[in-house]
This record gives structure tokens, C-alpha cells and sequence, in this order.
């Protein structure tokens, strides 16, 4: 079962060809992250940057709350290869300094300008500079007249906005961009992205979820939410946003793409989970198997099973597994049995030898 | 957005009245969860009941290995409220144990019994027992003419062979069962559920995806697989499996319900993500709101948010709200500002005051 994409345009972030991100249905769906530090702290935001870097994050964005802000960007941009996106909200004034200073992409939601008559210049601006925009669209950006019409920042309400500044900017001239409609409510957030696609273009789509929450209730409704429109096809660039390190906001952008059979980067690891049934010690292995596997850069699959019970079938949709009974198991290749009896001690041992030999 | 449930029939779960849970259409969203220890250890079991008993789990799992393990029912079920679910696999005399050893639920997946022929004795006892039963179908368990039929365990293989199984017990005169159709790959498993809720029936469903994985990929299988199909009014009781300690099984199925507005038991902490804008320390206070309100019982929303960007539209969305700016912030009450300028430290004793007062 694979996914049908959404037909998108492609936007450009980053003008180098050696560091740029295509996005767009062409391309691997891109996956993002934002400091949490001050941008204005430029050691302190490189080293945020180098923890994700190498885990799979494709953009970083920054908070953009100063000219001092701005002026951090070139500085950072010079020590990581990840296209910077500057977050502006309230001051346009701070996405033309960010252009200035040379961000590869600003996030404006133009709703929360405090003066619009700055949009056709920062469109401007950023045509001139080849940069890429995220055009925001949430219930705290909606305007007013959208909000009385539907009564309230419904999925209709946040469509209709996103639609209008589509058309806005298009009428200017500019294309590089892709559209973000994001609401704390799962259903609503999903129906609004939804109704966007549905209205017929190709536009590229960021998807998120906003104020999601700590680590399990963040990771399920950005699961959730995200995930159920890339199953339909909808989404090019992700951020799961979540009340934690942003370490864990990129794990589960992976997670939900590995699920969907959309990331193609990593092995994605099947473990059953640990009950009664178990006789090893099931967690220490997954966990030996993810560490061990993490270099391989291939999209193969691996289960680490802890009992005989579901194994035997299951292993066999994996194309390396480890089938575990009582102190010793077996590995598969392919569906087939590769070596029976193996004692508990040397399973992840010998799993890894055939993977480095097979894959 | 309310989600509209698929009608069902209601599966009773336990005989006494006072005890029992009801599952289906007409119910609340059903939380299980297994517990990892031996259920032979008796003691160790009833401990970790406990920690989700609380938590809002409202049925137990129990892993049923030996006829020790089916003694050890009556003493753990002595000292739960919850059901107990008897968890079998090859050995259908274990299932009749269990039976006759108390289990109000009893869960197997025939196409792994080693001896179908005992398979209506099972049905029989059950049925005499006023018991539940839930018919599980996965990739492990699937028949062999199905596979070779379908050439995989694809979603149409899982479906048609839980309604083989359906068709089978129902001819038998049993009624009062759940099915679960598992896989570990969250499209294959979504589509099965979809097929078989489209095949027209009104047999209540056990959502899960098998062998999710550690915390994170196994949340974030889990909300896409489960809250996909609850999102479409599918599903009628879930369980989360994840590597992990069943505390988190059971708060993963929680944000589950109450991301899709589904679970009334609790309020909803909806958090904005950290970032470079933030002056207050976000996660504590959030921390904080939830210990404190974890007694409340009630599905309030209230937004804890960490700066005015989104704070001033998104605080209106919901029941209360803090909106914190630089070391002070401000109250809502039902999307009107309610209190402003209160000072940091005092923000969440503020909130819980009005909450105390107006929930």
C-alpha cells in the first residue's frame, strides 16, 4: 500500500544548489524543527542546530523577535548546512531585516501584521532574493470578518483565510511558497488542510499541529494529525510540535513518515510489545538494535520480537528479524529462516552480521 | 466537529453489574491495557494493575502462558475493579481454564489454536459463563489459504478472515464478542478495519497495531493507526502497545480520546510549543496545571500558553487560559480576558483558583 501524493509545485529553500531543500511532491516529504533558545545567542543556537542536524531534520527555524535576531543569521547560516527559516509575527519590519541578512525561507502569518500595506514589499523582497515563504494561517491569525462570518476559527474559516492569501500573493507575482493552516484541534486541523487541497492547486503544504502538548499527548495529536493527511496523500514538510526537546520533535516527524513508509533514510525497527509472554529482556534489545543500526542509512526492516507467539508469522514481513523464545531465538532473512537456536547473548550480534552482509 | 460513531451492538465485558464495562457504539471509548509482569506472580500483577487502575485504564489484559497463570485469576480479580481479560494463544485448554478460573473476557485468536476442533467447546463455555470474547486476526495468525489467496497478510486477507471468523462464531449462537484485525504496519492495519466495518455488521471493535515500539514510534503508530479509525467512527475500545511501562500505554490512549474530544474524564491541557520567544519556563507550568487539575474529572480545555504571538486569538478557544508574556501574563475565562498583569509565579495558583471557582 503505498501513497498517491497531492500533484504540488516544487519551492525552492535556499539559493545554493549545494544546501538547498525542494519541497514539494516531487521530493521527499522535509521534515523541521525550531530552536528554543534565543536566536540572538548564536553559539548557543548553532549547538541546538547540531543536535538535530545529523538526525534528519531538513530546515531549522528560529525565532526572529529582533534586529539582533537578524543579524544572527548569517553568522549561524556559516556553520550548518540546514536552510535557516526566520519565524516573524507581529513586525514585517523583522522579515525584511531577516531577507536582508539572508534567511532561506521566512514563516510570516500576514494576518498578524501590525500593518499590512508591508506584505507587497516583504513579497517583493523575498522575489528579489530568491527566498521561500511560509504563509501561516491559525485561529490566532484570523481575520476578523472570516471569524465573524463562521462564528468561530473553524476548519471553513482557516481554509478560506489560507485560500485568500494564497490568491493575494499569487496576484503579486510570487510562487516560492508553501501554506501552513494549523489549529490545536486535531479535527479541525485535518478538515481545514483538507478543504485547502480540495479547492484545487498546487501549492505545497506544510503540516503541524499547533500547541500540542508534552511528549505523549504532543507526539499523538502531531501523529495524528500529520499523519493522517500525508496517509491521504496531503503534506510536504512537517513539524511536530511538541513541549520538549526539539530532539524529539524530529523522532517523531521520523516516526510518522517510517509509519507511513514515507522515510527512506533509516532502517524502521517492528518490536512487539513486552508482556507476560516475554523471557527476554526485550527493551535492552530493541534498543541495542537501534543504536547498532542507525549508521545503515537504508530503508530495511527489522523486528526484534520477544516471544514465539507472533513471530513466526510476523518475522516473515520483515526482511531481517529476530524471533526470540526462552533464552535462545532465531533470525529470518527474507521470510525465511536463516539460523535456528541461537543463544540470547548473541541474537543482536548476529543480526547485525547479516544485516552487514545482506543489506 | 463531533465524530459520529459506527453503530454497534454492546459487548459486555464482566457479569457483575457494578463492575462491568460496556463496549460498543453506545459507550465511552473502552482504554485496556496488558500488564508486562507473570500473572502467576500475583502480587507483582495486582501492583501493576494498580498503577493504571487510577490512570483511567478500564480494562486489564493479563498474559495466560500455564494453567497457574488461570489459578491466579480469582485472587488477582479479588482485589481490581477492572475486567479481566484472559490473553490466549496455541493452547485452547487454557482458554477453558481461564473460563472456568473467572476471566469476564477471554481473548484468541482462533487461527493459532492448535486444535480448532476445540474452538466451539470454548465458545460454549463462554457463552455459559455470560463471559466476553475478543476475536483477534493478525498477520501471525492468519490462515494459510488466506495468505496464499492473497499472497501477504494484505488488509483484504486480515478482514476476510475476521469475517470468516465472525460468520463462525456467530453460527454457533455467540453474540457477546469483540474483533481486533492487527497489524504492524499502520496502513495495512487502518484498511483492514475499514473493510471490515464496511462489510456491514454491528460487531464492536478492539483497535491496536501490533508491535508499535519504544515510546515514541510505538505513540506514534498507535495515535495514527487507532485515532485514524476513531477519527472515522470506528473503533469502540483500544489499547496501545508500546515498549514500555503500561502507565504510558494507558496515557497514550488517553491523549488519543481526548485529542478526538472522545474522552471525558479529564481536562485538556492544550500547551503551545517552546521556542526562542519564550520569557517563562513553559513545561513547569504546564507540569504544574496538569498535576493540579488531574482531580477534576471534567473535560475542561484550558491553554497554557508561553507568549502573546498566538496566546490572545487561541486562549479565546478554550475554557481557561494563561497567557503569559515577559514575567507576568493573563487570564481568560470562556475566551474573555478575565484577569491581566499577573505576575509569573503567580499565574498558576490564579488559574487553578478560577478553575475551582467556575468549573
Amino acid at each position: 500500500m503505498s501513497i498517491l501524493r497531492r500533484t504540488t509545485r516544487t519551492c525552492t529553500i535556499g539559493t545554493d544548489p549545494a544546501r538547498q531543500v525542494l519541497v514539494g511532491s516531487e521530493h521527499p516529504v522535509a521534515i523541521q524543527t525550531m530552536c528554543m533558545g534565543k536566536t540572538e545567542d548564536v553559539e548557543g543556537t548553532i549547538a541546538e542546530i547540531q543536535t538535530v542536524e545529523d538526525l534528519g531534520c531538513d530546515i531549522i527555524r528560529l525565532a526572529m523577535p529582533s534586529f539582533d535576531a537578524a543579524k544572527a543569521i548569517p553568522l549561524i547560516k556559516a556553520k550548518t548546512k540546514l536552510p535557516i527559516v526566520a519565524d516573524i509575527h507581529f513586525d514585517p519590519r523583522l522579515a525584511i531585516a531577516a531577507l536582508d541578512y539572508g534567511a532561506d525561507k521566512i514563516r510570516i502569518n500576514p494576518g498578524n501584521f501590525f500593518d499590512k500595506s508591508y506584505l507587497e514589499k516583504v513579497i517583493t523582497l523575498a522575489k528579489q532574493k530568491k527566498a521561500a515563504i511560509r504563509i501561516g494561517v491559525n485561529a490566532g491569525s484570523l481575520e476578523k470578518d472570516l471569524w465573524e462570518k463562521h462564528g468561530a476559527p473553524t476548519a471553513e474559516a482557516l481554509a478560506e483565510s489560507a485560500l485568500r492569501w494564497v490568491n493575494f500573493v499569487e496576484y503579486l507575482g510570487f510562487q516560492n511558497f508553501v501554506v501552513s493552516i494549523k489549529s490545536e484541534r486535531v479535527p479541525v486541523m485535518v478538515e481545514a488542510y483538507q478543504r485547502f487541497a480540495a479547492a484545487g492547486n498546487d501549492v505545497p503544504l506544510h503540516l503541524g499541529v499547533t500547541h500540542a502538548g508534552l511528549l505523549i499527548p504532543g507526539t499523538v495529536k502531531n501523529a495524528l494529525g500529520i499523519g493522517t493527511l500525508l496517509m491521504q496523500g496531503i503534506g510536504d514538510t512537517i513539524r511536530a510540535s511538541i513541549t520538549d526537546d526539539i530532539v524529539k520533535e524530529v523522532e517523531v516527524c521520523k516516526s510518522i513518515l517510517k509509519s507511513l513508509g514515507l522515510y527512506s533514510k533509516e532502517p524502521d525497527i517492528i518490536a512487539c510489545p513486552t508482556c507476560g509472554r516475554i523471557e527476554v529482556d526485550l527493551p535492552k534489545m530493541v534498543h541495542e538494535v537501534e543504536e547498532a543500526t542507525r549508521h545503515l542509512k537504508k530503508p530495511v526492516r527489522i523486528a526484534v520480537m520477544g516471544c514465539v507467539v507472533n513471530s513466526v508469522g510476523e518475522a516473515k514481513e520483515s526482511e531481517f528479524a529476530i524471533a526470540s523464545g526462552k533464552h535462545a531465538g532465531a533470525l529470518y532473512y527474507k521470510g525465511e529462516l536463516y539460523k535456528a537456536n541461537v543463544p540470547e547473548a548473541e541474537l543482536v550480534p548476529e543480526l547485525l552480521k547479516l544485516i552487514e552482509e545482506k543489506a
